[in-house]
């Protein structure tokens, strides 16, 4: 605590489609910007770049609703292939009420149309799903920003500043319970602890913090929305100066279990 | 979009009793820091400190708990006095279970006892309740920093830099449905538009952005969280580089109202 943080927008990432290299894509945006990554940097990625290059699209003009997703799309007054498409990747409907579906995903998210989507695609009939493993999507990208930074003889950097700790969330944008707007949130996380747990450690005057887990994956998420935007085209931003505890445990500790959730 | 965002902690904020002039003292820590408020600037501030110089302080010594009170104290093994104080605060129990209450709030909002918090307070027996008019409390802080940054004769600055845009953001960190960890929030807004409205635009490939109301003033809160922390006694952040719109809306564009919320 103490230092300034600082939330670059990555600009330059251009099209991605199924199949681009999205660790070279983003290295190469961030060089050309004149940037290096240096140890205890954190690259916030929005899904749908991650899902666009991983194909996980779909064509609607290729999905054959079944009988249930009819029904909804019926109640719903939303196309019923898209329905069709939600309930492929939902295993549990929270809620289906006033035109909205609030899914559990396969992963164990809850969010609206199990995070099915249809803005920011060149293709009017395609929607994207979220990506299958966003963590195993974030572990990837950081073990590969992590080797280019250190193969990238353009700029050689001194042991002690090469990304050794650097830290990946993927993010996506939903609404929440109570509370108007949609902020973005962490679905997929490499390299750092996404819970920072004050428990047990004593406040300003002595006296034991008792509930304080800060989801900071979800508030890193957040804030490099900020500099994204929906419609400027800017899926990537460089967080610095955040002090993190590394991590492997990915997205899951942000999961709340069913036994302690008053709300599903 | 496109420019860089700093978020940047605010020292030496020191102790705040009731009484205490929080305008001079958030501006004088600033001048402190060699920081001036420059027009578009963001304060984000801690509930904490804004209820303490409102004196929004009880002391559960002073407290007789009701018989309700001390039926919900049995079942949810807290103290009666503080369950007394929370109902105090609440308009609605939106859930009772597993030793949590959920409430909302004479202002509206929906969080885990009312507000009412006991960490960070110098004196054992005293619980803090949220501020009464957190927007208003926004307000007059928002008034009082942009007056003492005018009439700063240590620090002239031109016409066209003066804070003339300047927005406050008061926060409280909460948990959520569904998701592990407690986030940051505004409950208290002044000087922007706490929601960025893409709906009706275009995305980045022409076709309309169905659904995206950006809570922004909910990012901003997260944000600046990520340079507080509990422990370390940093109640205010500066964030500068954001741009967004004036509004004199506060905080209510973010309650979502019951009819539309499946989750109360």
């Amino acid at each position: 605590m103490g230092a300034e943080l600082r939330i670059i927008p990555v600009t330059g990432i251009g099209e991605i489609t199924p199949g681009s290299d999205l660790g070279v894509i983003i290295y190469t945006a961030l060089r050309n910007q004149g940037l290096t990554l240096v140890d205890g940097d954190i690259l916030v990625v929005t899904q749908k770049i991650v899902s666009k290059a991983e194909g996980r699209l779909i064509s609607l003009e290729e999905v054959t609703p079944s009988a249930f997703a009819r029904t909804i799309a019926h109640e719903t007054g939303k196309d019923p292939r898209l329905v069709e498409v939600i309930l492929r990747e939902t295993r549990r409907l929270v809620r289906m009420d006033r035109g909205v579906l609030i899914c559990e995903t396969h992963h164990g998210f809850i969010c609206a149309n199990a995070g099915v989507d249809e803005s920011n695609l060149a293709d009017q009939h395609q929607v994207s799903l979220l990506p299958r493993d966003p963590d195993h999507s974030a572990h990837l990208l950081r073990e590969q920003l992590v080797h280019l930074a250190s193969a990238d003889e353009s700029q050689p950097l001194p042991e002690a500043e090469r990304p050794q700790r650097l830290a990946i969330v993927i993010t996506d944008t939903w609404g929440r319970p109570w509370r108007n707007g949609q902020v973005n949130m962490a679905i997929g996380v490499a390299g750092l602890a996404p819970i920072r747990d004050y428990r047990g450690e004593p406040d300003a005057y002595g006296r034991e913090l008792r509930v304080s887990a800060i989801a900071v994956a979800d508030e890193l998420a957040a804030a490099a929305e900020l500099v994204m935007g929906k419609t400027a085209g800017i899926p990537v931003a460089l967080i610095r100066g955040y002090s993190y505890r590394p991590a492997v445990d990915g997205v899951k500790p942000l999961l709340r279990d069913a036994a302690s959730d008053l709300f599903r």
